[in-house]
Protein backbone atom coordinates (compact mmCIF):
# COMPACT_ATOMS: atom_id res chain seq x y z
CA UNK A 1 0.00 0.00 0.00
CA UNK A 2 2.93 2.49 1.09
CA UNK A 3 4.34 2.02 -2.29
CA UNK A 4 1.15 1.85 -4.45
CA UNK A 5 0.65 5.40 -2.79
CA UNK A 6 4.04 6.89 -2.87
CA UNK A 7 4.33 6.02 -6.66
CA UNK A 8 0.84 7.75 -7.40
CA UNK A 9 1.95 10.59 -5.45
CA UNK A 10 4.73 11.00 -7.78
CA UNK A 11 3.16 10.39 -10.42
CA UNK A 12 0.94 13.30 -10.11
CA UNK A 13 4.37 15.12 -9.65
CA UNK A 14 4.28 15.97 -6.25
CA UNK A 15 7.65 14.79 -3.70
CA UNK A 16 7.64 12.69 -0.87
CA UNK A 17 9.28 15.15 2.05
CA UNK A 18 9.83 14.86 5.23
CA UNK A 19 6.57 15.24 7.44
CA UNK A 20 7.33 18.12 9.04
CA UNK A 21 8.35 19.67 5.43
CA UNK A 22 4.68 18.58 4.43
CA UNK A 23 2.35 20.58 2.83
CA UNK A 24 0.09 17.35 2.62
CA UNK A 25 -0.18 14.10 3.87
CA UNK A 26 -1.72 10.78 2.86
CA UNK A 27 -2.86 8.99 5.51
CA UNK A 28 -3.09 5.34 4.38
CA UNK A 29 -3.42 3.06 7.59
CA UNK A 30 -7.08 3.89 8.66
CA UNK A 31 -6.70 1.45 11.76
CA UNK A 32 -3.72 3.11 13.09
CA UNK A 33 -5.71 5.34 15.54
CA UNK A 34 -3.37 5.75 18.45
CA UNK A 35 -0.94 7.68 15.75
CA UNK A 36 -2.98 9.58 14.36
CA UNK A 37 -3.07 12.98 16.07
CA UNK A 38 0.25 13.07 17.13
CA UNK A 39 1.51 12.66 13.61
CA UNK A 40 -0.29 14.96 12.01
CA UNK A 41 0.04 17.56 14.57
CA UNK A 42 3.94 17.11 13.74
CA UNK A 43 2.93 17.96 10.33
CA UNK A 44 3.08 21.72 10.89
CA UNK A 45 2.71 22.73 6.97
CA UNK A 46 0.54 21.13 6.40
CA UNK A 47 -3.23 22.17 5.24
CA UNK A 48 -4.86 19.27 3.50
CA UNK A 49 -4.52 14.93 4.60
CA UNK A 50 -5.72 12.45 2.56
CA UNK A 51 -7.18 9.54 4.26
CA UNK A 52 -7.96 6.06 2.86
CA UNK A 53 -11.24 4.28 2.25
CA UNK A 54 -15.17 5.71 2.82
CA UNK A 55 -15.90 5.16 5.67
CA UNK A 56 -14.00 7.58 8.28
CA UNK A 57 -15.19 6.44 11.36
CA UNK A 58 -12.44 5.45 13.59
CA UNK A 59 -11.11 8.57 12.74
CA UNK A 60 -13.81 11.19 12.67
CA UNK A 61 -13.36 12.38 16.11
CA UNK A 62 -9.71 12.99 15.89
CA UNK A 63 -10.38 15.43 12.68
CA UNK A 64 -9.90 19.30 13.29
CA UNK A 65 -11.34 22.15 11.23
CA UNK A 66 -7.92 23.27 10.66
CA UNK A 67 -7.31 21.19 7.70
CA UNK A 68 -8.63 20.24 4.81
CA UNK A 69 -9.79 16.57 4.72
CA UNK A 70 -10.61 14.05 2.26
CA UNK A 71 -11.46 10.76 1.88
CA UNK A 72 -11.91 7.57 -0.68
CA UNK A 73 -15.57 8.63 -0.61
CA UNK A 74 -16.94 7.11 -4.08
CA UNK A 75 -13.64 5.31 -5.17
CA UNK A 76 -15.23 2.00 -4.73
CA UNK A 77 -18.01 2.91 -6.85
CA UNK A 78 -15.79 2.68 -9.99
CA UNK A 79 -15.14 -1.40 -9.57
CA UNK A 80 -18.74 -2.36 -9.05
CA UNK A 81 -19.77 -0.13 -12.12
CA UNK A 82 -17.40 -2.03 -13.83
CA UNK A 83 -19.02 -4.88 -12.64
CA UNK A 84 -22.38 -3.79 -14.42
CA UNK A 85 -20.60 -3.16 -17.47
CA UNK A 86 -18.95 -6.27 -17.14
CA UNK A 87 -22.12 -8.13 -16.81
CA UNK A 88 -23.78 -6.31 -19.51
CA UNK A 89 -20.99 -6.79 -21.80
CA UNK A 90 -20.83 -10.35 -21.11
CA UNK A 91 -24.61 -11.25 -21.50
CA UNK A 92 -24.97 -9.24 -24.72
CA UNK A 93 -22.36 -10.25 -26.51
CA UNK A 94 -23.14 -13.87 -25.39
CA UNK A 95 -19.77 -14.59 -23.39
CA UNK A 96 -21.18 -17.46 -20.80
CA UNK A 97 -22.39 -19.69 -24.21
CA UNK A 98 -19.11 -18.92 -25.93
CA UNK A 99 -16.97 -19.79 -22.54
CA UNK A 100 -18.59 -22.87 -22.22
CA UNK A 101 -18.07 -24.17 -25.73
CA UNK A 102 -15.71 -26.82 -26.51
CA UNK A 103 -16.26 -26.50 -30.27
CA UNK A 104 -16.52 -23.58 -32.46
CA UNK A 105 -19.74 -22.01 -31.68
CA UNK A 106 -22.26 -20.78 -34.06
CA UNK A 107 -22.21 -16.39 -34.15
CA UNK A 108 -24.29 -14.12 -31.86
CA UNK A 109 -24.01 -11.03 -29.46
CA UNK A 110 -25.88 -7.74 -29.84
CA UNK A 111 -24.14 -4.64 -28.77
CA UNK A 112 -23.86 -2.32 -25.83
CA UNK A 113 -23.16 0.59 -27.97
CA UNK A 114 -26.60 2.22 -28.15
CA UNK A 115 -28.17 0.17 -25.94
CA UNK A 116 -31.20 1.00 -23.93
CA UNK A 117 -30.50 0.47 -20.37
CA UNK A 118 -32.62 0.72 -17.01
CA UNK A 119 -30.81 1.31 -13.71
CA UNK A 120 -33.32 0.93 -10.65
CA UNK A 121 -30.96 2.74 -7.78
CA UNK A 122 -30.20 6.75 -8.78
CA UNK A 123 -26.93 6.45 -5.88
CA UNK A 124 -23.11 6.27 -6.03
CA UNK A 125 -22.77 3.30 -8.60
CA UNK A 126 -25.29 4.84 -11.26
CA UNK A 127 -23.05 7.94 -10.85
CA UNK A 128 -20.02 5.37 -12.02
CA UNK A 129 -21.99 3.58 -14.28
CA UNK A 130 -22.94 7.11 -16.24
CA UNK A 131 -19.67 8.79 -16.12
CA UNK A 132 -18.10 5.01 -17.59
CA UNK A 133 -20.91 4.72 -20.27
CA UNK A 134 -21.24 7.89 -21.33
CA UNK A 135 -18.66 7.31 -24.88
CA UNK A 136 -21.20 4.33 -25.61
CA UNK A 137 -24.25 6.54 -25.94
CA UNK A 138 -26.69 4.35 -24.32
CA UNK A 139 -29.92 4.93 -23.51
CA UNK A 140 -30.32 5.15 -19.67
CA UNK A 141 -33.32 5.21 -17.60
CA UNK A 142 -32.88 5.94 -14.31
CA UNK A 143 -35.14 5.03 -11.73
CA UNK A 144 -34.98 6.70 -8.15
CA UNK A 145 -37.02 7.00 -5.60
CA UNK A 146 -37.13 11.46 -5.66
CA UNK A 147 -37.12 10.90 -9.91
CA UNK A 148 -34.11 13.82 -9.01
CA UNK A 149 -32.58 13.95 -12.49
CA UNK A 150 -29.01 12.18 -12.24
CA UNK A 151 -26.19 13.82 -14.82
CA UNK A 152 -25.61 11.34 -17.53
CA UNK A 153 -28.82 9.63 -17.31
CA UNK A 154 -30.85 10.15 -20.31
CA UNK A 155 -34.02 10.47 -18.15
CA UNK A 156 -34.38 9.62 -14.31
CA UNK A 157 -37.78 9.00 -13.17
CA UNK A 158 -39.34 8.10 -9.85
CA UNK A 159 -40.28 4.26 -8.14
CA UNK A 160 -43.57 5.04 -9.21
CA UNK A 161 -42.77 4.71 -12.74
CA UNK A 162 -40.63 1.59 -12.61
CA UNK A 163 -43.18 -0.51 -14.81
CA UNK A 164 -43.02 2.15 -17.79
CA UNK A 165 -39.14 2.37 -17.22
CA UNK A 166 -38.53 -1.10 -18.08
CA UNK A 167 -40.76 -1.75 -21.05
CA UNK A 168 -38.54 -1.14 -23.41
CA UNK A 169 -34.95 -1.74 -21.94
CA UNK A 170 -32.49 -4.25 -23.87
CA UNK A 171 -31.33 -4.79 -19.98
CA UNK A 172 -32.29 -3.68 -16.33
CA UNK A 173 -29.64 -3.11 -13.57
CA UNK A 174 -30.38 -3.39 -9.77
CA UNK A 175 -27.74 -0.88 -8.29
CA UNK A 176 -29.81 0.06 -5.34
CA UNK A 177 -29.26 0.06 -1.97
CA UNK A 178 -31.33 -2.62 0.21
CA UNK A 179 -34.22 -1.44 2.37
CA UNK A 180 -38.32 -2.15 3.56
CA UNK A 181 -39.05 -0.27 0.26
CA UNK A 182 -36.60 -2.11 -2.11
CA UNK A 183 -36.65 -5.41 -0.72
CA UNK A 184 -38.52 -7.61 -3.33
CA UNK A 185 -38.37 -4.68 -6.03
CA UNK A 186 -37.72 -7.41 -9.27
CA UNK A 187 -41.23 -9.12 -8.55
CA UNK A 188 -43.31 -11.26 -10.65
CA UNK A 189 -44.86 -7.90 -12.26
CA UNK A 190 -41.66 -5.78 -12.27
CA UNK A 191 -40.37 -8.77 -14.70
CA UNK A 192 -43.51 -9.08 -16.37
CA UNK A 193 -43.17 -5.29 -17.62
CA UNK A 194 -39.65 -6.16 -19.26
CA UNK A 195 -39.00 -7.08 -23.15
CA UNK A 196 -38.90 -11.00 -23.46
CA UNK A 197 -34.81 -10.37 -24.53
CA UNK A 198 -34.21 -8.33 -21.56
CA UNK A 199 -32.05 -9.29 -19.16
CA UNK A 200 -31.45 -8.64 -15.25
CA UNK A 201 -28.32 -7.62 -13.39
CA UNK A 202 -27.77 -7.53 -9.66
CA UNK A 203 -25.24 -5.73 -8.27
CA UNK A 204 -27.52 -4.20 -5.33
CA UNK A 205 -28.75 -7.66 -2.56
CA UNK A 206 -29.90 -10.82 -3.24
CA UNK A 207 -33.02 -10.19 -1.75
CA UNK A 208 -33.84 -7.59 -4.32
CA UNK A 209 -35.29 -9.65 -6.17
CA UNK A 210 -37.65 -12.79 -5.42
CA UNK A 211 -36.18 -15.81 -6.58
CA UNK A 212 -39.16 -17.52 -7.50
CA UNK A 213 -40.24 -15.02 -9.89
CA UNK A 214 -36.98 -15.14 -11.42
CA UNK A 215 -37.11 -18.73 -11.67
CA UNK A 216 -40.72 -18.09 -13.34
CA UNK A 217 -39.44 -15.78 -15.87
CA UNK A 218 -36.53 -17.93 -16.72
CA UNK A 219 -38.96 -20.74 -17.17
CA UNK A 220 -41.14 -19.02 -19.50
CA UNK A 221 -38.57 -17.42 -21.29
CA UNK A 222 -39.85 -13.71 -20.69
CA UNK A 223 -36.81 -12.18 -19.63
CA UNK A 224 -33.46 -12.47 -21.72
CA UNK A 225 -31.46 -13.75 -18.74
CA UNK A 226 -29.79 -12.98 -15.72
CA UNK A 227 -26.19 -11.78 -14.63
CA UNK A 228 -26.23 -12.18 -10.88
CA UNK A 229 -23.33 -10.97 -8.98
CA UNK A 230 -25.47 -11.14 -5.18
CA UNK A 231 -28.41 -13.94 -4.74
CA UNK A 232 -30.39 -14.89 -1.64
CA UNK A 233 -28.94 -16.58 0.21
CA UNK A 234 -25.22 -16.16 -1.01
CA UNK A 235 -23.24 -18.26 -1.40
CA UNK A 236 -26.19 -19.43 -3.75
CA UNK A 237 -26.16 -23.12 -2.45
CA UNK A 238 -25.05 -26.82 -4.75
CA UNK A 239 -28.12 -27.60 -6.55
CA UNK A 240 -30.04 -24.49 -6.37
CA UNK A 241 -31.95 -23.83 -9.74
CA UNK A 242 -30.14 -21.15 -10.50
CA UNK A 243 -27.28 -22.70 -11.39
CA UNK A 244 -29.07 -24.79 -13.93
CA UNK A 245 -29.96 -22.12 -16.89
CA UNK A 246 -27.81 -21.52 -19.91
CA UNK A 247 -28.86 -17.71 -19.98
CA UNK A 248 -27.88 -17.37 -16.28
CA UNK A 249 -24.49 -16.10 -15.41
CA UNK A 250 -23.94 -15.99 -11.25
CA UNK A 251 -20.54 -14.07 -9.94
CA UNK A 252 -19.37 -14.81 -6.06
CA UNK A 253 -20.51 -10.78 -4.83
CA UNK A 254 -17.47 -9.48 -6.83
CA UNK A 255 -18.95 -6.46 -7.58
CA UNK A 256 -15.78 -4.83 -5.85
CA UNK A 257 -12.90 -7.31 -4.00
CA UNK A 258 -10.40 -5.71 -1.52
CA UNK A 259 -7.96 -6.39 -3.96
CA UNK A 260 -9.44 -4.12 -6.28
CA UNK A 261 -9.53 -1.14 -3.73
CA UNK A 262 -5.50 -0.26 -3.46
CA UNK A 263 -5.38 0.88 -7.15
CA UNK A 264 -8.65 2.54 -7.12
CA UNK A 265 -7.62 4.61 -3.80
CA UNK A 266 -3.93 5.27 -5.55
CA UNK A 267 -5.34 6.47 -8.58
CA UNK A 268 -7.75 8.57 -6.53
CA UNK A 269 -5.02 10.06 -4.49
CA UNK A 270 -3.03 10.58 -7.59
CA UNK A 271 -5.69 12.58 -9.19
CA UNK A 272 -6.13 14.94 -5.72
CA UNK A 273 -2.59 15.72 -5.83
CA UNK A 274 -2.78 17.12 -9.48
CA UNK A 275 -5.79 19.00 -8.65
CA UNK A 276 -4.11 20.14 -5.68
CA UNK A 277 -1.16 21.29 -7.38
CA UNK A 278 -3.84 23.04 -9.79
CA UNK A 279 -5.32 24.61 -6.98
CA UNK A 280 -8.51 22.74 -8.13
CA UNK A 281 -11.19 21.52 -5.91
CA UNK A 282 -9.88 17.97 -4.32
CA UNK A 283 -12.50 14.45 -4.86
CA UNK A 284 -14.00 13.20 -1.82
CA UNK A 285 -14.53 16.25 1.01
CA UNK A 286 -15.04 15.33 4.38
CA UNK A 287 -17.40 17.38 6.34
CA UNK A 288 -16.19 16.97 9.70
CA UNK A 289 -19.01 18.01 11.96
CA UNK A 290 -21.25 15.63 10.05
CA UNK A 291 -17.98 13.42 10.63
CA UNK A 292 -18.10 11.38 6.96
CA UNK B 1 -33.24 -1.31 -42.04
CA UNK B 2 -35.76 1.15 -43.89
CA UNK B 3 -37.46 1.41 -40.11
CA UNK B 4 -34.43 1.93 -38.17
CA UNK B 5 -33.67 4.49 -40.50
CA UNK B 6 -36.88 5.98 -40.59
CA UNK B 7 -36.66 6.09 -36.47
CA UNK B 8 -32.97 7.30 -36.68
CA UNK B 9 -34.19 10.68 -38.78
CA UNK B 10 -37.17 11.13 -36.47
CA UNK B 11 -35.09 10.80 -33.33
CA UNK B 12 -32.98 12.87 -34.31
CA UNK B 13 -35.69 15.57 -35.46
CA UNK B 14 -36.60 15.70 -38.77
CA UNK B 15 -39.37 14.75 -40.98
CA UNK B 16 -39.73 12.20 -43.57
CA UNK B 17 -40.85 14.06 -46.45
CA UNK B 18 -41.49 13.28 -50.27
CA UNK B 19 -38.42 12.61 -52.35
CA UNK B 20 -38.89 15.87 -54.59
CA UNK B 21 -39.09 17.87 -50.96
CA UNK B 22 -35.81 16.65 -49.33
CA UNK B 23 -33.30 18.45 -48.12
CA UNK B 24 -31.20 15.49 -47.17
CA UNK B 25 -31.53 11.98 -48.53
CA UNK B 26 -30.85 8.58 -46.54
CA UNK B 27 -29.82 6.05 -48.70
CA UNK B 28 -30.19 2.27 -47.85
CA UNK B 29 -29.63 0.13 -50.11
CA UNK B 30 -26.08 0.03 -51.23
CA UNK B 31 -26.87 -2.76 -54.36
CA UNK B 32 -29.40 -0.66 -55.60
CA UNK B 33 -27.14 0.81 -57.44
CA UNK B 34 -29.68 0.91 -60.43
CA UNK B 35 -31.98 3.57 -59.53
CA UNK B 36 -29.59 5.33 -57.53
CA UNK B 37 -28.96 8.35 -60.41
CA UNK B 38 -32.31 8.73 -61.19
CA UNK B 39 -33.59 9.15 -57.72
CA UNK B 40 -31.17 11.21 -56.42
CA UNK B 41 -32.16 13.58 -59.31
CA UNK B 42 -35.46 13.84 -58.52
CA UNK B 43 -34.39 14.90 -54.86
CA UNK B 44 -33.55 18.22 -56.66
CA UNK B 45 -33.72 20.24 -52.99
CA UNK B 46 -31.39 17.91 -51.32
CA UNK B 47 -28.00 19.00 -51.04
CA UNK B 48 -26.32 15.95 -48.57
CA UNK B 49 -27.11 12.57 -49.33
CA UNK B 50 -26.00 10.02 -46.55
CA UNK B 51 -24.75 6.44 -47.77
CA UNK B 52 -24.87 3.29 -45.98
CA UNK B 53 -21.73 0.78 -44.58
CA UNK B 54 -18.56 2.01 -45.23
CA UNK B 55 -17.26 0.21 -48.76
CA UNK B 56 -19.37 2.34 -51.60
CA UNK B 57 -17.61 0.92 -54.08
CA UNK B 58 -20.33 -0.08 -55.98
CA UNK B 59 -22.09 3.65 -56.09
CA UNK B 60 -18.57 5.25 -56.63
CA UNK B 61 -18.70 6.49 -60.04
CA UNK B 62 -21.97 7.75 -59.54
CA UNK B 63 -21.22 10.59 -57.16
CA UNK B 64 -21.44 14.10 -58.31
CA UNK B 65 -20.00 17.38 -56.89
CA UNK B 66 -22.89 18.78 -56.76
CA UNK B 67 -23.85 17.03 -53.02
CA UNK B 68 -22.68 16.27 -49.68
CA UNK B 69 -21.68 12.75 -49.69
CA UNK B 70 -21.70 10.72 -45.69
CA UNK B 71 -21.11 6.96 -45.52
CA UNK B 72 -20.71 4.61 -42.86
CA UNK B 73 -16.94 5.39 -42.84
CA UNK B 74 -16.04 4.11 -39.15
CA UNK B 75 -19.01 3.14 -37.59
CA UNK B 76 -18.05 -0.27 -37.69
CA UNK B 77 -15.65 -0.01 -36.06
CA UNK B 78 -17.26 0.30 -32.35
CA UNK B 79 -18.93 -2.94 -32.49
CA UNK B 80 -14.67 -4.02 -32.78
CA UNK B 81 -13.32 -2.06 -30.26
CA UNK B 82 -16.79 -2.95 -27.91
CA UNK B 83 -15.56 -6.59 -28.46
CA UNK B 84 -11.88 -5.45 -27.61
CA UNK B 85 -13.13 -4.13 -24.00
CA UNK B 86 -15.56 -7.16 -23.51
CA UNK B 87 -12.80 -9.62 -24.06
CA UNK B 88 -10.64 -7.73 -21.20
CA UNK B 89 -13.58 -7.68 -18.80
CA UNK B 90 -14.12 -10.64 -19.43
CA UNK B 91 -10.55 -11.95 -18.64
CA UNK B 92 -10.02 -9.35 -15.79
CA UNK B 93 -13.14 -10.31 -14.03
CA UNK B 94 -12.86 -13.64 -14.10
CA UNK B 95 -16.02 -14.49 -16.37
CA UNK B 96 -14.83 -17.79 -18.14
CA UNK B 97 -14.31 -19.27 -14.50
CA UNK B 98 -17.79 -17.89 -13.23
CA UNK B 99 -19.33 -18.93 -16.44
CA UNK B 100 -18.03 -22.53 -16.13
CA UNK B 101 -18.83 -22.67 -12.53
CA UNK B 102 -21.79 -25.19 -11.23
CA UNK B 103 -21.18 -23.96 -7.85
CA UNK B 104 -20.65 -20.69 -5.83
CA UNK B 105 -16.54 -20.06 -7.13
CA UNK B 106 -13.86 -18.67 -5.01
CA UNK B 107 -13.65 -14.64 -5.38
CA UNK B 108 -11.17 -13.20 -7.85
CA UNK B 109 -10.74 -10.62 -10.69
CA UNK B 110 -8.97 -7.27 -11.29
CA UNK B 111 -9.52 -4.09 -12.50
CA UNK B 112 -9.60 -2.52 -16.05
CA UNK B 113 -9.61 0.89 -14.65
CA UNK B 114 -6.69 2.35 -14.73
CA UNK B 115 -5.09 -1.10 -16.08
CA UNK B 116 -2.02 -0.92 -19.00
CA UNK B 117 -3.06 -2.12 -22.18
CA UNK B 118 -0.99 -2.36 -25.14
CA UNK B 119 -2.51 -2.28 -28.45
CA UNK B 120 -0.84 -3.60 -31.45
CA UNK B 121 -2.15 -1.62 -34.12
CA UNK B 122 -3.03 2.45 -34.62
CA UNK B 123 -5.91 2.12 -36.96
CA UNK B 124 -9.73 2.71 -36.59
CA UNK B 125 -10.19 -0.04 -34.19
CA UNK B 126 -7.66 1.52 -31.90
CA UNK B 127 -9.19 5.03 -32.56
CA UNK B 128 -12.42 3.35 -31.29
CA UNK B 129 -11.10 1.62 -28.28
CA UNK B 130 -9.76 4.86 -27.44
CA UNK B 131 -12.34 7.09 -27.31
CA UNK B 132 -14.79 4.17 -25.56
CA UNK B 133 -12.20 3.67 -23.16
CA UNK B 134 -11.74 7.15 -22.21
CA UNK B 135 -13.34 7.31 -18.82
CA UNK B 136 -11.53 4.35 -17.44
CA UNK B 137 -8.44 5.87 -16.90
CA UNK B 138 -5.89 3.37 -18.27
CA UNK B 139 -3.01 3.65 -19.25
CA UNK B 140 -2.69 2.67 -22.65
CA UNK B 141 0.34 2.32 -25.47
CA UNK B 142 0.21 2.11 -29.14
CA UNK B 143 2.29 0.27 -31.29
CA UNK B 144 1.98 1.61 -34.81
CA UNK B 145 4.46 0.99 -37.49
CA UNK B 146 4.73 4.98 -37.83
CA UNK B 147 4.81 5.66 -34.07
CA UNK B 148 2.63 8.78 -34.80
CA UNK B 149 0.82 9.95 -31.82
CA UNK B 150 -2.71 8.70 -31.96
CA UNK B 151 -4.90 10.77 -29.91
CA UNK B 152 -6.44 9.13 -26.18
CA UNK B 153 -2.66 6.89 -26.21
CA UNK B 154 -1.22 7.57 -23.06
CA UNK B 155 2.35 7.00 -25.54
CA UNK B 156 2.66 5.93 -29.20
CA UNK B 157 5.87 3.76 -30.22
CA UNK B 158 6.88 2.15 -33.01
CA UNK B 159 7.01 -1.26 -34.21
CA UNK B 160 10.69 -2.05 -33.28
CA UNK B 161 9.83 -0.90 -29.91
CA UNK B 162 7.24 -3.47 -28.98
CA UNK B 163 9.20 -5.75 -26.85
CA UNK B 164 9.29 -2.74 -24.36
CA UNK B 165 5.80 -1.67 -24.82
CA UNK B 166 4.76 -4.83 -23.91
CA UNK B 167 7.11 -5.34 -21.07
CA UNK B 168 4.46 -4.18 -18.19
CA UNK B 169 1.07 -4.53 -19.61
CA UNK B 170 -1.55 -6.11 -18.36
CA UNK B 171 -3.04 -6.83 -21.35
CA UNK B 172 -1.64 -6.34 -25.26
CA UNK B 173 -4.40 -6.48 -27.78
CA UNK B 174 -3.78 -7.20 -31.48
CA UNK B 175 -6.12 -5.23 -33.58
CA UNK B 176 -3.74 -4.69 -36.39
CA UNK B 177 -4.18 -5.38 -40.15
CA UNK B 178 -2.76 -8.37 -42.00
CA UNK B 179 0.47 -7.80 -43.86
CA UNK B 180 3.20 -9.72 -44.45
CA UNK B 181 5.11 -6.95 -41.55
CA UNK B 182 2.63 -8.01 -38.97
CA UNK B 183 2.03 -12.21 -39.78
CA UNK B 184 3.13 -13.75 -36.59
CA UNK B 185 4.25 -10.29 -35.05
CA UNK B 186 3.02 -12.30 -32.06
CA UNK B 187 6.03 -14.87 -31.50
CA UNK B 188 8.09 -16.18 -29.11
CA UNK B 189 9.71 -13.28 -28.37
CA UNK B 190 6.91 -11.26 -28.09
CA UNK B 191 5.43 -13.57 -26.08
CA UNK B 192 8.29 -13.48 -23.64
CA UNK B 193 8.66 -9.97 -23.10
CA UNK B 194 5.06 -9.64 -21.44
CA UNK B 195 4.59 -10.55 -17.83
CA UNK B 196 3.49 -13.58 -16.59
CA UNK B 197 -0.14 -12.67 -15.78
CA UNK B 198 -0.52 -10.78 -19.50
CA UNK B 199 -3.03 -11.61 -20.93
CA UNK B 200 -3.03 -11.49 -25.11
CA UNK B 201 -6.39 -10.40 -27.26
CA UNK B 202 -6.62 -10.80 -31.15
CA UNK B 203 -9.22 -9.25 -32.72
CA UNK B 204 -7.15 -8.97 -35.92
CA UNK B 205 -6.19 -12.32 -37.87
CA UNK B 206 -5.84 -16.03 -36.70
CA UNK B 207 -2.06 -15.19 -38.82
CA UNK B 208 -1.00 -12.59 -36.87
CA UNK B 209 -0.36 -15.24 -33.81
CA UNK B 210 2.16 -18.14 -33.87
CA UNK B 211 -0.41 -20.57 -32.07
CA UNK B 212 2.75 -23.21 -31.37
CA UNK B 213 4.69 -19.83 -29.70
CA UNK B 214 1.35 -19.63 -28.03
CA UNK B 215 0.71 -23.01 -26.55
CA UNK B 216 4.26 -22.82 -25.59
CA UNK B 217 3.45 -19.73 -23.74
CA UNK B 218 0.15 -21.07 -21.94
CA UNK B 219 2.14 -24.46 -20.98
CA UNK B 220 4.63 -22.43 -19.27
CA UNK B 221 1.82 -20.27 -17.59
CA UNK B 222 4.36 -17.31 -19.04
CA UNK B 223 1.41 -15.44 -19.67
CA UNK B 224 -2.47 -15.18 -18.06
CA UNK B 225 -4.36 -16.42 -20.81
CA UNK B 226 -5.46 -15.46 -24.42
CA UNK B 227 -9.05 -14.38 -25.45
CA UNK B 228 -9.23 -14.81 -29.58
CA UNK B 229 -11.90 -13.88 -31.75
CA UNK B 230 -10.07 -14.54 -34.50
CA UNK B 231 -8.06 -17.67 -34.54
CA UNK B 232 -5.67 -20.20 -37.51
CA UNK B 233 -7.58 -22.19 -38.82
CA UNK B 234 -11.15 -20.42 -38.67
CA UNK B 235 -13.30 -22.31 -37.44
CA UNK B 236 -11.10 -23.77 -34.87
CA UNK B 237 -11.15 -27.62 -35.27
CA UNK B 238 -12.77 -29.76 -32.90
CA UNK B 239 -9.60 -30.90 -30.49
CA UNK B 240 -7.23 -28.35 -31.17
CA UNK B 241 -5.09 -28.10 -28.51
CA UNK B 242 -6.61 -23.92 -27.71
CA UNK B 243 -10.14 -25.33 -26.69
CA UNK B 244 -8.25 -27.66 -23.53
CA UNK B 245 -6.92 -24.28 -21.55
CA UNK B 246 -8.76 -22.51 -19.15
CA UNK B 247 -7.44 -19.72 -19.18
CA UNK B 248 -8.94 -19.19 -22.81
CA UNK B 249 -11.74 -17.65 -24.30
CA UNK B 250 -12.58 -18.22 -28.19
CA UNK B 251 -15.18 -16.14 -29.56
CA UNK B 252 -16.57 -17.26 -32.89
CA UNK B 253 -14.91 -14.03 -35.13
CA UNK B 254 -17.96 -11.58 -33.64
CA UNK B 255 -15.80 -8.14 -33.25
CA UNK B 256 -18.84 -7.13 -35.53
CA UNK B 257 -21.57 -9.14 -36.80
CA UNK B 258 -23.99 -8.39 -39.52
CA UNK B 259 -26.71 -7.68 -36.89
CA UNK B 260 -25.03 -5.10 -35.19
CA UNK B 261 -24.52 -3.22 -38.32
CA UNK B 262 -27.80 -1.38 -38.37
CA UNK B 263 -28.19 -0.07 -35.31
CA UNK B 264 -24.49 1.27 -35.35
CA UNK B 265 -25.63 2.81 -39.31
CA UNK B 266 -28.83 4.25 -37.65
CA UNK B 267 -27.49 5.87 -34.61
CA UNK B 268 -24.27 7.39 -37.14
CA UNK B 269 -27.38 8.66 -39.47
CA UNK B 270 -29.69 9.71 -36.11
CA UNK B 271 -26.16 11.92 -35.65
CA UNK B 272 -25.39 13.28 -39.10
CA UNK B 273 -29.19 14.37 -38.87
CA UNK B 274 -28.52 16.32 -35.80
CA UNK B 275 -25.93 17.92 -37.08
CA UNK B 276 -26.96 18.57 -40.37
CA UNK B 277 -29.98 20.59 -38.85
CA UNK B 278 -27.32 22.13 -36.27
CA UNK B 279 -24.96 23.38 -39.63
CA UNK B 280 -22.76 21.26 -38.00
CA UNK B 281 -19.81 19.06 -39.88
CA UNK B 282 -21.15 15.87 -40.67
CA UNK B 283 -19.04 12.22 -40.13
CA UNK B 284 -18.22 9.86 -42.70
CA UNK B 285 -17.67 12.63 -45.61
CA UNK B 286 -16.96 10.90 -48.82
CA UNK B 287 -14.05 12.56 -50.69
CA UNK B 288 -16.02 11.89 -54.55
CA UNK B 289 -12.60 12.31 -56.54
CA UNK B 290 -10.94 9.55 -54.29
CA UNK B 291 -13.64 7.46 -54.20
CA UNK B 292 -14.36 6.21 -50.52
Amino acid sequence: MHQALTAAVKAAGAEIVPLAHAEAVVWADPAAVGMFRELIDEATAASWVQLPYAGIESLADLLDNDHKWTCGKGVYADACAEWMITGLLAAFRDIPRFARATSWPRQGGRNLLGAKITLLGGGGLAESFLRLIEPWQCDVTVVRRTGEPLPGATRTVTAEQRFAAVGDADAVVVCLALTPETTGIVDRELLAAMPDDCWLLNVGRGLHVRNADLLAALDAATIGGAVLDVTDPEPLPDGHPLWAYDNVLITPHVGNTPEMGLPLLAARVEENVRRWLRGDELLGGVDVDAGY
